[in-house]
C-alpha cells in the first residue's frame, strides 16, 4: 500500500519504524511529472531494496529568477499512480514551507570540482540548490541507496561529490538515460515542446549517437568530435547550443583526447526550453571502468 | 578500554557494530587541548549515553590566514588521559587529510541566521568551517546526542541552526561555561596569556557577573547594561573590547530591552589573545524558557 506523507514529523516516523525492523530503504528524489525515466530508477530501487521511497518536491532553490520554476509541469494523479504501479512504498510530498521554513539559512555548496562549468555556469547557483535539497531528504529519508538518471550528468557527479565530501554513508546509485523510441531522452520539460520543437529536439540524440560512432571507429581527437557534434545540431535551425563539452566522468572536466572512460555532454536550447543529453563513451583500453552503466 | 582511531572507514565498523546493537552514542567534537570544559561536556555525554566519542580535531577551514591556527596548543597526551578518566570509549584523531582529502570541494554555508554578527563579523568564514566540519564528524559518528560548550555562544546557537535547517536527527545540548577559581572560563587559548594578561582576563568574567547583578537588580535598558560592561573591561589597559552585545539566545540578534530570556555576550583581546565570554539572563517572566543550563 503505497502512503502519502507530507510533512517531515512524519515520514521520520515511518522511516524509524523501517529502521527498527531492519528494512533496507532505497530513495528516488524527483521534481515531479514522472515519466518513464523516473519509473526506470523506481523499478531499479524497488528490485534492490525492502522499501521504495519516492520524494516529489519542486526545489525553488535550483531556479534562477528567470527559470521555469512557476510553469515546470505538474501531474501529481499521474505520479502517484506511477509510483504505485513500480511499487513504492511512500510518496514524500513536502510543501516549500516544510523544506525552507521561515529563518532557514543553511545551504550546501559546492564551489569547485564537479559542479564548476557545463551547468553550473549556464545556471548560476543550480548546483548549490540541488546539493542543499538533496542533503535535507537525505538526512529525513535515511536511504541505503539512492537513485538518479544518468539524463543529469552533472547533477549526478555534483551528488557523487558531495557524498564523499561531507561523508555521507549513502550509496549512489546513477542509472541509465531512457529514451523515447526515436531517440529523445525522456524529460518531464519535453512536454514544453511544440510539434516542430519536437521534431529538432531529435538534433541532440542524433549528433551524440554520431559521436559515439565517431570514437568507436577510432576517432580520439576530442575538437573533431565537438566540431561534428555542433555541425548536425547547428544544422537545426530551432536549435541554438548552450554547450557541447567532451568531459571526464567523475569531475566532468574537458578532456583534449578520447583515452580513457569519458562522455559527450550537451546543452541545447530548442525553441525556449533548455533540454541536456549526453553519451558515454568506453575506450578499447577501459571496459571495466565506466561506473554509469 | 579506550579506542583510538583515526580513519573514518575504520571509525565507522565500530560505529556500524554499536548501532547493531542498540547503543546510544553521545560525541564531543573538540580541537583539542582538553580542559575542565571539556572534561564537563565528556562527563555529561558519559552519563547519558552508552558509547562515547570524543573528536580531536584542528580543523584548519574555521580559521583565517591572520589566526592561530599553526600556534594552537596541543597535548594528545594529557588529551588521551582526560577522556580515560572520563570514561570516553573512542577517540578520533582523524588527520588534515583524511577530512579534506585532494579534491575536496563541498561546504555547510550559513550566510544569515545565527551566524551573522558577532563573531561571524570578526572571523570572516569562521563558522561556514565549523558547520562544514561538524556537519562531516556527525555523517561519520552517527551520535544520538552531540555535546558543545556555551562558552562559545554562537557556535552553539549555529550548530543548532545548522541541525534544524539541513534535518540533522541528532539532539544538540548545551552545557554550561566552566571556569577557573577566579572566574576566567576555560579555554585552550587561556594557554597564551602570560602573568599580567592572565590577571587583565579576569575583567571579562568581572563584568559579565556585573551585567548580571544589575538585570537581577531590575535593569532592562539595554545600552546602560553595554555601558556598564564597557566599563569595567575599558579599566583593564591590556583589554581591548571586540564586542559587547546584549543578543537573544536563539538568532544571537541584539534586542532592545531586557525581557525575554537573553545574554550579554562580549568578545576582548587580551594582548593578542582574543577571548569570548558570555552570561545568561532569565527575566523575573521567564523561568524555565533558558535552554542553556
Amino acid at each position: 500500500m503505497l502512503q502519502k506523507i507530507d510533512t517531515i514529523k512524519e515520514i521520520r516516523k515511518t522511516i524509524y519504524e523501517w529502521k527498527k525492523l531492519g528494512y533496507t530503504i532505497g530513495f528516488v528524489p524527483t521534481m515531479g511529472y514522472l515519466h518513464d525515466g523516473h519509473k526506470s530508477l523506481i523499478d531499479r530501487a524497488v528490485l534492490e531494496n525492502d522499501k521504495v521511497v519516492v520524494s516529489i518536491f519542486l526545489n525553488p532553490t535550483q531556479f534562477s529568477q528567470n527559470e521555469d520554476l512557476d510553469s515546470y509541469p505538474k501531474d501529481i494523479i499521474n505520479d502517484t499512480k506511477i509510483c504505485e504501479q513500480a511499487g513504492a512504498d511512500l510518496i514524500f510530498l513536502p510543501t516549500t514551507n516544510e523544506i525552507y521554513p521561515a529563518g532557514f539559512s543553511t545551504y550546501v555548496t559546492m564551489d569547485k570540482g564537479a559542479s564548476e562549468g557545463l551547468c553550473g555556469s549556464s545556471r548560476l547557483g543550480h548546483f548549490n540548490g540541488v546539493c542543499t535539497v538533496v542533503a535535507k531528504l537525505f538526512a529525513v529519508v535515511k536511504p541505503n541507496n539512492a537513485y538518479f538518471g544518468q539524463k543529469d550528468a552533472q547533477q549526478l557527479a555534483v551528488i557523487k561529490q558531495m557524498v564523499r565530501d561531507l561523508n555521507i554513508d549513502i550509496n549512489i546509485v546513477g542509472c541509465k538515460i531512457v529514451r523515447e523510441a526515436d531517440g529523445l531522452a525522456m524529460s518531464s520539460r519535453n512536454s514544453y515542446l511544440n510539434a516542430d520543437e519536437r521534431v529538432a529536439a531529435l538534433s541532440l540524440s542524433k549528433a551524440l549517437t554520431h559521436s559515439k560512432n565517431l570514437v568507436d571507429a577510432g576517432l580520439t581527437d576530442v575538437e573533431k568530435i565537438k566540431f561534428e557534434v555542433e555541425k548536425i545540431i547547428s544544422q537545426e535551425p530551432l536549435a541554438k547550443i548552450d554547450y557541447v563539452e567532451i568531459v571526464d566522468t567523475i569531475y566532468l572536466k574537458p578532456i583534449k583526447e578520447i583515452s580513457s572512460v569519458s562522455m559527450c555532454v550537451i546543452a541545447v536550447f530548442i525553441g525556449k526550453t533548455r533540454l541536456i543529453d549526453n553519451i558515454i563513451f568506453k575506450s578499447v583500453e577501459d571496459s571495466n571502468g565506466n561506473n554509469f552503466t
